[in-house]
């Protein structure tokens, strides 16, 4: 008998899982059902600023296949705008809602069957409960129709002032994609310095550059409210009392993991409000299998349970989900906090725990940090990078490592994510053999300096510790 | 007492030996002469071509730090111009023969005792035995000075023929110096794709790269002789009995180490020609230590001793001896055999073994492609890049990977250089936790695309394969 797989969301994970259960079992052997209340399917969200910027020209660049592709070349039977409302896993179905163009009702609900189920509802924006928060002229960025509807506002001529809420990733990118286009942005952060998640001295280095770009912060300040005119966002209070025009706000506060139908139904979560899964994106519900934004995973290096919101992990998990319901064997085994980004020519790249991140672990450690080029010093092009190193104090195991430099500078903490992967000590990471050539790379590769400065840290204090 | 520590050769591994070495020591414990028949010091040789093209406009620019430095900065005594013609390892001493500016002697010879002695003479170019080798017109690219003649060679206004023997990564370095400056150029060499060290298929694209620069190729081919006129250069002769018109002939066919002293004193060589040293850099002799394109390394994925001269490994191995020189403790782990180089603006990167390296190592393998791109491919800017992996049959383990693109490429060659370092599975490379932004990567980075294309040819190959 044929076996039933649907999947709730059309994006990254729910279509990575359709894809390798489908590669691995005929369409006379799985049926596959998926659902997505938008009208997309397997876009980049990470594309959607420079796409706001006019950096990528056309929404469909941002889509890697399209409903009629799932369609035609793999028999997966894509229901777009069409939004699942309730699981009933007694029963084992789910109840969907079809929708119009406007996302209201267009047809009447009916409950569709399953044998295997992923939960792949991805992450909702934060919204703070503040007076405002939800009047029009307030934006989250999730969605490729989110997207839209921004990109519409802004070139409406309605709008001069932006406020961007929130200076992480996605708050910085939207707040460059706005102040290319030529609006005044301001952007609001609870944090002393953009980015928490690097440390302080990195983030002063973000400021600056956000700065440079003629972008306004406002730092150590959260929004208080949001003031309207007409039902119109017309400014931002923040709590020191600041009062910012705002024609347009835009929530950057990150995101947290879209969970309502998995938790109505029934379906665990985690200490951190995630999805439970296990390592192979199992649920704690037989059949019921969860991947993407709104699972937990766990912190290699912590080895606590947290959600990471972040397209390369929804990947990796809808293909392990996938593999699995194929009837193959594949693991997800778990995060180090890799992460990425660039504000104008600014590269800054970050891997396991910050400063404060490894404090919270239970870490002992040291840190050390080296100024370098890109590319030898003599060569044409060489830009600056300064890589920082966190080194747990009596082992020299490198904890995490921070890069903030200009072209070329930030990829190279890959190198440092793999080291951290295997649980390097930094004195073995500095006699990796790295490749050299005067247009790549200084002699000493920055990364292996860094390496070098960190272990005389850890020499000193292991002469100079108390035994 | 103050002991006494000369060192010979005055470049990356002498000199970061001297550096290290009075870092722990001072000038009342230790005293330091080091040797260097040249003029210079601490100089990057891997940056000559670049000078020769005039990528770099001075030659000061190549030079890391001049003898003064050492002497004022660093209480070195550095004695330029001077080439060590013995060592007496009885006697503790090596006799100096002060040289002019034209090499030839300037005053006596002399004996100069020592304590601790670190031999770091580097290497020679390799000259083919061939009939009218040793003609004017004919030049190495080893030396500060060699690249000195032989821009005031190519701006002499009496050369439009180059033939370059050899098409390493220095021998297409060269020949792209050349042919920017205008120069009718042309590369001979034994194997049927340049860069020997890449298995065929990468080859062909660094082939195809150098003949669009307008690089004449002639492949499968060797060098019979040098055919000269009034005693200088004038054409190549092949085995195959082509005549190439060469007003100048560059030998780019690599290096041998500069043994010749440490032999001659008894200082014991190992089987690959280079100096045997062990982990701490020291020689079979005690008090005698060696670093640099001298000494013989340890290949970690072959076990074999092989003799791989790179300023990198130069620099590290230096600092090793320096630090146990200094009383310290520093070990050098051996290498793996990554290297990167660059033709016009394509990017070649190697780590591990080759395909033929790996055969010849008697491992069983199977290998892996993916072609992508640098960044998301909807983003500006982004390139081709394809990786190449080879893994272990049975284990899956990454035995070596080959990188090939655009700009933004080859420098992610590390990454799996920290892979092979660590011995990891290709399995386990593609749920590595690299970093992942539209401008940095496509959200499955090349890196794990070939990490999982590997995969499936081994999981495919333990399918079917007799047990």
């Amino acid at each position: 008998m044929t076996e039933r797989l649907v999947v709730v969301g059309g994006d990254a994970a729910g279509m990575s899982a359709a894809s390798q259960a489908r590669r691995r079992r005929g369409a006379g052997d799985l049926s596959i059902v998926a659902f997505e209340q938008g009208r997309t399917t397997s876009y980049s969200a990470c594309g959607i600023p420079y796409w706001i910027s006019g950096t990528v020209e056309h929404r469909h660049e941002l889509i890697t296949r399209t409903p009629e592709q799932f369609r035609e070349r793999q028999d997966i039977d894509m229901r777009t705008q069409s939004r699942v409302t309730g699981i009933d896993l007694g029963a084992q179905t789910v109840r969907v809602q079809p929708l119009d163009d406007e996302s209201a009702p267009a047809a009447d609900t009916y409950d569709e069957p399953f044998d295997q189920l992923v939960i792949a509802t991805g992450s909702v924006p934060t919204r703070p409960p503040v007076p405002g928060i939800d009047a029009a002229g307030v934006y989250g960025v999730q969605t490729l129709d989110d997207g839209e509807e921004l990109r519409r506002e802004l070139a409406s001529g309605r709008v001069r002032h932006v406020v961007v809420v929130g200076g992480g990733y996605i708050g910085l990118e939207i707040a460059e994609a706005a102040v290319i286009r030529g609006f005044d942005v301001t952007v609001v952060d609870l944090s002393a310095t953009p980015v928490a998640t690097f440390d302080p001295d990195v983030g002063a280095d973000i400021a600056e550059a956000v700065r440079g770009l003629g972008i306004k912060l406002v730092l150590s300040d959260g929004v208080a409210g949001i003031e309207t005119r007409d039902g119109r966002a017309c400014s931002v209070r923040t709590a020191s009392g600041r009062e910012l025009p705002a024609d347009l706000v835009v929530l950057g506060l990150g995101v947290r993991p879209n969970v309502a139908l998995a938790a109505d139904a029934g379906v665990p979560l985690g200490p951190s409000g995630g999805i439970s899964v296990d390592l192979r994106m199992r649920t704690q519900v037989e059949g019921v299998w969860a991947a993407g934004d709104c699972v937990e995973s766990w912190h290699r290096m912590s080895g606590q349970r947290m959600v990471v919101a972040l397209g390369t992990h929804a990947n990796k998990q809808g293909r392990v989900a996938g593999i699995n319901i194929g009837g193959g064997y594949a693991t997800f085994p778990g995060v180090i906090g890799t992460a990425v980004t660039k504000v104008c020519d600014l590269e800054v790249g970050r891997t396991g725990l910050s400063e404060r991140e490894a404090a919270q672990a239970g870490f002992d450690f040291v840190t050390a940090s080296c100024d370098s080029t890109t590319r030898a010093g003599y060569f044409p092009g060489a830009r600056p990078i300064r890589v920082k190193m966190i080194a747990e104090r009596r082992t020299g195991r490198l904890l995490g490592a921070q890069i903030v430099g200009r072209e070329g500078a930030a990829k190279r903490i890959d190198v440092l994510a793999t080291a951290i992967w295997n649980e390097m000590p930094v004195v073995e990471i500095l006699s990796l053999d790295l490749s050299y050539a005067p247009p790549f790379s200084p002699v000493w590769d920055p990364v292996l300096i860094a390496a070098r400065k960190a272990f005389d840290a850890v020499e000193v204090d292991i002469r100079t510790a108390p035994q």
